[in-house]
């Protein structure tokens, strides 16, 4: 039995870490909740160094999942009982099990030339789709994707629990104007490429671009009229032959990873 | 002012039709909840006919979206408190309008030839995943879909906001063994292509045969060995030239997607 060995979790830290439900805290502390044991594992499969997991909260039966003779987990593992682990996470989805982890923001200085590819995110508001066009970006190659300001926090825990630990993957950043920095990368070679409904079809696009962006536009309007107005390219994703007209638009998600299929494969 | 002259709900009708969040309730009635204004103006958008709106609990100050003048608001709109909303739903993303709709599974009977697409959930137990399938199902003309016992109820609210309305727009049914319903689609002609990860890259798949069921799996297991074995092809999404390895997958709603991409456009 390995419980006991394990130290229990002092007040002070379930009430601090649980404030990581609010962005506001994340950003002041630098660090995000991983909730579920799913979660927590695929975070830490792709930990770039143990100095990313601060410290794992875990109900008593979950404790197999944490071996005590692997170091990590002796010195970071804290008991916790299953109120707490909903207090932690502020649902009931945690399943006992909560993460405590450090954020990995970073920009990227791309070279002056050579294939590259950056998803953008323009106002993306729901966390699940932000969390799953991470993790579709980095099956893809992408080299970093970039947030603008309207777009939700990926470290919100439905983003992270939907990322499937993809967040330590590759590089992302927020900025707070998406449009400056789709010029600068646009100054820097890369060819602007943003999804719209008004877009040329998918399958016209015979070549792509050596080094592109690929925007990724809000779920109800689509890319902000800004950026329309400064990309190279607008592409559609056509409906088919036998689709229905009833259906208004495809998932943000579903749309990110049809168009990333396409441009890499 | 239009307030007053819509009724107020009865107690006795929220207490009945709260009971729909859970699924015996959604079965014993036939009905299904649907949550928020832009759900609820989806569906209304591809009802059937008026007899699939059931009732429609508005919150006053959501009221503009419903004019009098149009009949089947006024038979049907019941005046209802935000809390009488948040119990309703069950959560507070009601935001003060819930819709009861009429269930619409039905099977298809397909023609002895021609042309044909339907889209099979294996254990996809995700009801984010289940609707948003639904609806990249209907984009892309399939006929219709045929979910496992395994698989999460379509008409479970989370299901139903993902489905944006498409639950009206394309046929589907549940079945209580996958398996013998495919074996039967087979007879009819079907070839049974399921996704999955021992699959032959999608690229080497240049034609797909005319009639065809696209099976897509559990979120973490993929499809079941019983449905893998009776399969005629298996297909796997490749990771782009420059993927990173530590991503396992993609999610289940975004490989349907990117599969029904290549099927269909």
């Amino acid at each position: 039995m390995t419980e006991g060995r394990y130290p229990r979790a002092a007040k002070g830290e379930i009430k601090r870490y649980a404030k990581l439900q609010m962005k506001k805290y994340r950003e002041e502390e630098g660090l995000f909740l991983g909730e579920g044991l799913r979660t927590v594992l695929e975070l830490l499969s792709h930990l770039p160094d143990e100095r990313y997991l601060v410290a794992l909260f875990v109900v008593e039966d979950q404790l197999m999942h944490f071996p005590l003779h692997e170091k990590m987990y002796r010195e970071k593992v804290r008991l916790i009982r299953p109120e707490e682990a909903e207090r932690l996470s502020g649902t009931a989805t945690a399943q006992g099990v909560v993460g405590i982890f450090r954020q990995s923001d970073r920009a990227v200085s791309f070279s002056e030339e050579g294939k590259a590819l950056v998803v953008a995110l323009d106002n993306v508001q729901d966390p699940g789709n932000v969390g799953t066009i991470v993790r579709t970006s980095a099956w893809f190659g992408a080299s970093a994707v970039v947030c603008g300001s309207g777009t939700a926090d990926r470290y919100n825990p439905k983003a992270v629990r939907s990322s499937a630990g993809s967040l330590y993957c590759l590089s992302h950043y927020g900025v707070s104007n998406l449009c400056r920095e789709l010029v600068s990368l646009q100054e820097k070679g890369f060819t602007v490429c943003s999804s719209s409904v008004q877009g040329r079809d998918l399958r016209t696009c015979k070549t792509w671009p050596e080094r592109i962006v690929l925007v990724i536009g809000n779920e109800a309007n689509g890319v902000s009229r800004e950026i329309a107005s400064i990309a190279d390219r607008l592409v559609a994703i056509p409906r088919g032959t036998d689709g229905q007209n009833g259906v208004e638009s495809l998932n943000a998600a579903v749309s990110a990873g049809i168009l990333l299929a396409f441009l890499t494969l």
